[in-house]
């Protein structure tokens, strides 16, 4: 067999022309989502004011496997595109392990994450339907960073609503942004009225996700050709970010590797539900069998202590509502939690697949996670994200298992990126004051009991 | 002939497997260094006392074309590189140009730049001499991550001398050293003499690179079982980093491109002449002939007006005095100059190939260096670092005369790094704040006044 090299690059033709509709292959499909006024399924037409028409379609088409990459999207991931997909030696070496580690890396490219995949997509959704620019809004900034780069490419405007501690606190990501060309505000804004009446109301506020969601999608609907775009939880992005899992895919079995267990960080779900999409398939359709685990954090579990239902997608519950494995809507992880993966909920279809048994998770703590992140960094070469070092921490607890039992598995896990812009977190974690904190029972049960009733 | 992808990836096994050391073709060679002490040509003995062996040997080895890369560095290569040369389809189009314009792409890892190429080399022949550890200064940090990193990776101790204002202003490159397990001190600390004297003369100060250097070299030779280190100017970095220019030559001859023009940033110039160096070796042994271009920032332009003169290679004048065009060890930048690309001397090797016509040098101000990042970074996707971004500008420039002439020159520039580190000047660019500064004639006259007398 041929020998395995560090980076395996698939070549430009090598590259998927489509993206994997996993829902297809579903026999039970992932449950509709629901119009926040009737609390019936939504129509595309439901949908049309907020999202750009071809999104809509794609995130209700649950029955087309593979949707054609249009080929102005296939030539901008060709900018950073293909991933490699990298084997672990030195990390392998490092644990001693007789386990094979792999992982894909998403994060060699300005955005520093995968992020970009879908922003280019919905990004270029947006021009073709013949619209201005689009709003959004973003926590930490990978999201907004991601949209300001392929919005910049296709000539749109871009209007980032920034939570205002975030916006002040990480101005770097801000100015990644604005050289982009993104307009960033600070949310709580004077913009919108939702923005002025939670000003009026909390003077001095710095700001939520909630409240930065609630101010994108009132810029998106009281603006004439805008829309509102969203980087993670939607079907839409699962399905864009499928290229990653179908690069992979391509990789291990042009070079004949058996992936035993799939490794995938979840916050939203969009990166896991990316990397696992064609693996799945193969599952759902009885071809290969695979052992798959999303790692949450211990201070935001949805997949591992939340409940199975209807919820809102947002705080501000304008959005309309899923079916998925939540904390409630109305949850936010303690102000000590670093990284991202701060989602109240789970995708529909991450979620479905778990109720399904498909896919396993687990949840860490944040002091083991940037402990791993710092083995990682030393021995690989790469400061990753906080968000994917979860993955890395279990794919390295997955591997000394292996080495206890001297089994020789095939762990694959998604890198999604780079933590060159959350060096206070590892400042925090180097300089011994990172904490880690666990909801107890009771406050998750707090946040439950607000579920919707549908 | 076969169709250029957007990123031409060598194989593993294409990649280089010894330096090249292009004194050895230099009929004319660079003038030796001289000791400080005695002002004669310095021997392997006079360097032992602060640099390792190894190193110290390559230094002055200006007779030896190829120099085996050793197994383990070529190893740590393989985690990221071969790096990607990149035919900036985006960029040409944005330009409609006729010309076809390629870059060397040298930021995607941790270390933001190519002085991962040097350092890990550095750090190999310090681990294979029985040292514990190596010193350095660092300014803004990017030599300074590279090698905590190589430290890291072969389990020496790095204990670096961060320019106070930069420690204090620029946390996040400090983190990253921390990660990779650096000690990073602030300069001028207390930990040694030079620090002590000029913190007891000066308190207060925020310390310069010449304080550092003197500290670190210091900390060197006081300290059992420790070197020195240094990321640029030296004739051994410049050897390291032939593996850009190597793999650009090759990347380019797989797929029958001639290269016309060849542009690279110059501040020691260790990437400037790592780029150049098998293409001047052909030019040097009559095979080929290309237009290379040296771009230096109007703020500190030695190769434009300075002197080829012997001169001090650090403010302290501890270190060995070497023939190259300088500005005077004195000389510092003014205070609103943003990116690298300080050092008032230029690599002897680089001053010799341009004091022989073989290269070219332009100087550029940087108000208009971040206009051609920010354009660049819009259409390719890489937020570039503030250094890159200087061959960046006159790339754009010699696509623009291109288009004037209607040429189809192929113009191949060094994308040294990634600006991720640098969002403070950007933020200067994006406010319109940045200004730009260029010494008077008196100013430059004042420093070369004071250049030793040899």
């Amino acid at each position: 067999m041929q020998e395995i090299p560090y980076k395996i690059y698939l070549e430009e033709n090598e590259m998927p022309t489509q993206w994997y509709n996993v829902r297809a292959d579903m026999k039970k499909k992932p449950a509709p989502i629901l119009h926040p006024g009737t609390l019936q399924p939504v129509t595309v037409n439901d949908l049309a004011p907020i999202f750009c028409e071809e999104l809509a379609k794609q995130e209700l088409d649950d029955t087309t496997p593979y949707i054609e990459i249009p080929e102005e999207i296939r030539n901008f991931y060709r900018m950073y595109r293909p991933s490699p997909l990298v084997r672990a030696y030195c990390l392998e070496e490092k644990l001693q392990t007789p386990a094979h580690i792999y992982y894909k890396f998403e994060g060699n490219n300005t955005s520093g994450s995968h992020k970009l995949n879908s922003a280019i997509a919905q990004a270029y959704y947006a021009k073709k339907q013949g619209l201005k620019g689009v709003t959004t809004e973003t926590g930490a900034g990978q999201w907004g960073t991601a949209l300001s780069m392929a919005c910049s490419y296709f000539g749109l405007d871009c209007q980032v609503y920034m939570v205002k501690c975030s916006y002040e606190q990480k101005p770097f990501r801000r100015e990644v942004m604005r050289t982009y060309g993104a307009k960033v505000t600070p949310s709580p804004s004077m913009n919108t009225n939702v923005g002025r009446k939670i000003n009026a109301e909390f003077p001095g506020t710095t700001g939520s996700l909630g409240c930065a969601i609630s101010e994108a999608v009132e810029a998106a609907t009281t603006q004439e050709g805008y829309r509102y775009v969203l980087g993670s939880v939607l079907a839409q992005v699962l399905l864009h970010q499928s290229v990653i899992g179908l690069e992979t895919h391509t990789a291990l079995k042009k070079y004949g590797i058996k992936a035993d267990t799939i490794i995938g960080c979840a916050g939203g779900g969009s990166n896991l539900g990316g990397l696992i999409s064609p693996f799945v398939g193969e599952m759902l359709r009885g071809e290969a069998d695979y052992e798959i685990i999303a790692v949450e954090p211990a201070s935001c579990p949805s997949l591992t202590r939340g409940k199975y239902a209807y919820d809102f997608c947002d705080t501000g519950k304008v959005c309309p509502l899923a079916k998925m494995y939540t904390l409630g809507s109305s949850f936010i992880p303690s102000a000590n939690h670093a990284g991202g993966l701060r989602y109240h909920g789970m995708s529909s279809i991450v979620s479905e697949l778990y109720d399904q048994g498909l896919i396993k998770a687990r949840s860490v703590e944040q002091t083991s996670v940037f402990e791993a992140a710092t083995t990682f960094a030393r021995v690989e070469g790469i400061l990753p994200a906080p968000e994917s070092s979860h993955a890395i921490k279990v794919a390295i607890d997955e591997a000394l298992k292996c080495k206890e039992t001297g089994e020789a598995k095939n762990i694959v896990f998604g890198l999604t990126g780079t933590g060159y812009f959350d060096m206070y977190a590892y400042q925090a974690y180097n300089d011994g004051t990172m904490s880690d904190y666990v909801p107890t029972d009771a406050e998750i049960e707090k946040y439950l009991s607000s579920l919707p009733t549908v």
